[in-house]
């Protein structure tokens, strides 16, 4: 991609909000494939997991993490959570002023390019399976497929625990995933931005012909695919500036976070969510209470 | 006990709140012990997990869930969530206009009665753990005592899962407790509440000489110390009403929640917790800004 070519040169930087630090493993390929682009990321750490939460909360919470990225003047806003995008996403699409770019959409999509005897396995938290979103994204794209969906709860725990190579993780797997081998699928899709550090046990458990789908990966050309499209790219030579912020400031975070990106992080601001959403005031997130409850 | 013969009745309710369904099995101890008690639950589950969070957040929402449960008249706060006992209770003893009671010190005290040979183990959520709460409570009651301390992460996920007495459950208590054994401890303070539903496979693991604590049962009987020394207990024989509050509803919640109340809960109310927040104003909570981080 030579985008030097290209006319115009958007500077403002990429929003990117997950519950936690999984969505770091989104900005390790946003990253990797955008040396000029500025990143700014929010993790709502403070109110981490939205695996567990209601539909209604996790639209609010999906919400608010937007309007914050939205004030710091994102182009574009990457839900870098599968919870949020399975659940989320429709009702942001409608209300922001920016595109919204999940990270189901471009999962379901590399899952039935990549598959073969359309036998597709997916796992995620109880939210994302639950919701079915890569079900009814993949029957979208491709009707016959078979699509074989598994929660995996013990999973996030376990990469938060460090264990990711380990004999509890590969009995752990052996439950979960046993199912989908029987199934004899073609391709996973790994639904929760935790799972690429399982790489190996997932991998080793279902059998190495079988395609594992990172949805960082899809979801990076993605966002590449729709800043071309809206001529949002940042196509100036310059540093761009990436900003870390968390609504809470997690032990060992610096650790994990760097197991996550698999590179340092420079500067991570510690803000008060709470206070961030009582400053707007009631009246604020008032007007947007129908679209949390409606029904997408 | 014949409270009869008290002079006085004080029939508002006994305030409980957690991150979650946890404190539940504090609710449990609590309804056998008191028939004449009401009970006000309020259950944090929008914003569960307490235990990988910061000591700021934790007090904050302690705070939050205190002043929620004070709106609802209760004459007494019980936190029965450990995270929040070890790292809220000082603040919140000293702002509260009523008494408050933690998990921690009636643990703690019972650990150091039961005990023969003075080696304790702690079992607790990371966040518990890392504070020491226990191990300084054990101290201060016995100096001489050695505490071998041990987070075990992946418990509560376990009981979440319905794991309870599994191949997987046994290999990480194994993991997790084998240092315990070791160390000949004699007496275990199942420092998290939902840790009682581990209760069969913790005594296989550390042996069943080990004298297990659950915080729950030592919680009620210090509640109703507490009661009886402030002239707070209802004496009067009337069914007491129990109101049980969500800031979230859970997916499965009705049968997790019987899981630990060991009977049904008839209703159940989910709050929009966040608007409570906004409701009461910026002004309100700025006042208590300065509490949550001071050095306790």
């Amino acid at each position: 991609m030579n985008s030097n070519h290209l006319p115009a040169s958007d500077q403002r930087p990429i929003g990117v909000f997950d519950s936690g630090v999984g969505g770091l493993t989104v900005v390790k390929q946003l990253l990797k494939k955008f040396p000029w682009e500025s990143i700014v990321y929010f993790g709502d750490t403070a109110r981490i997991p939205y695996g567990t939460k209601s539909e209604e909360i996790v639209r609010r919470y999906a919400l608010e993490d937007s309007i914050f990225l939205l004030d710091k003047n994102v182009k574009v806003v990457v839900v870098a959570c599968n919870t949020a995008s399975a659940i989320a996403v429709p009702m942001l699409k409608e209300i922001l002023t920016v595109p919204v770019i999940g990270v189901i959409e471009p999962g379901a999509k590399a899952a039935v390019y990549y598959s073969k005897n359309r036998k597709i396995g997916v796992i995620g938290t109880a939210a994302t399976i639950r919701s079915n979103s890569y079900t009814k994204e993949i029957l979208a794209l491709s009707p016959e497929a078979q699509i074989i969906p598994q929660a995996c709860p013990l999973f996030v725990p376990l990469v938060e625990e460090g264990w990711t190579d380990d004999e509890t993780t590969y009995l752990i797997a052996e439950r979960y995933l046993q199912g989908l081998r029987l199934n004899n699928i073609d391709t996973l899709i790994l639904g929760c931005t935790h799972y690429p550090l399982l790489k190996n046990a997932i991998q080793k458990t279902v059998g190495k012909k079988v395609k594992l789908v990172d949805s960082g990966v899809e979801t990076a050309e993605a966002v590449e695919q729709i800043l071309k499209k809206n001529k949002l790219l940042a196509t100036i030579e310059q540093m761009p500036k990436n900003y870390f912020f968390l609504s809470d400031m997690p032990y060992k975070f610096q650790e994990i976070a760097e197991r996550f990106l698999e590179r340092s992080i420079p500067h991570v601001e510690t803000i008060n969510f709470e206070n961030y959403l009582l400053g707007k005031g009631e009246q604020f997130w008032k007007k947007y209470q129908t679209a949390q409850t409606k029904k997408y």
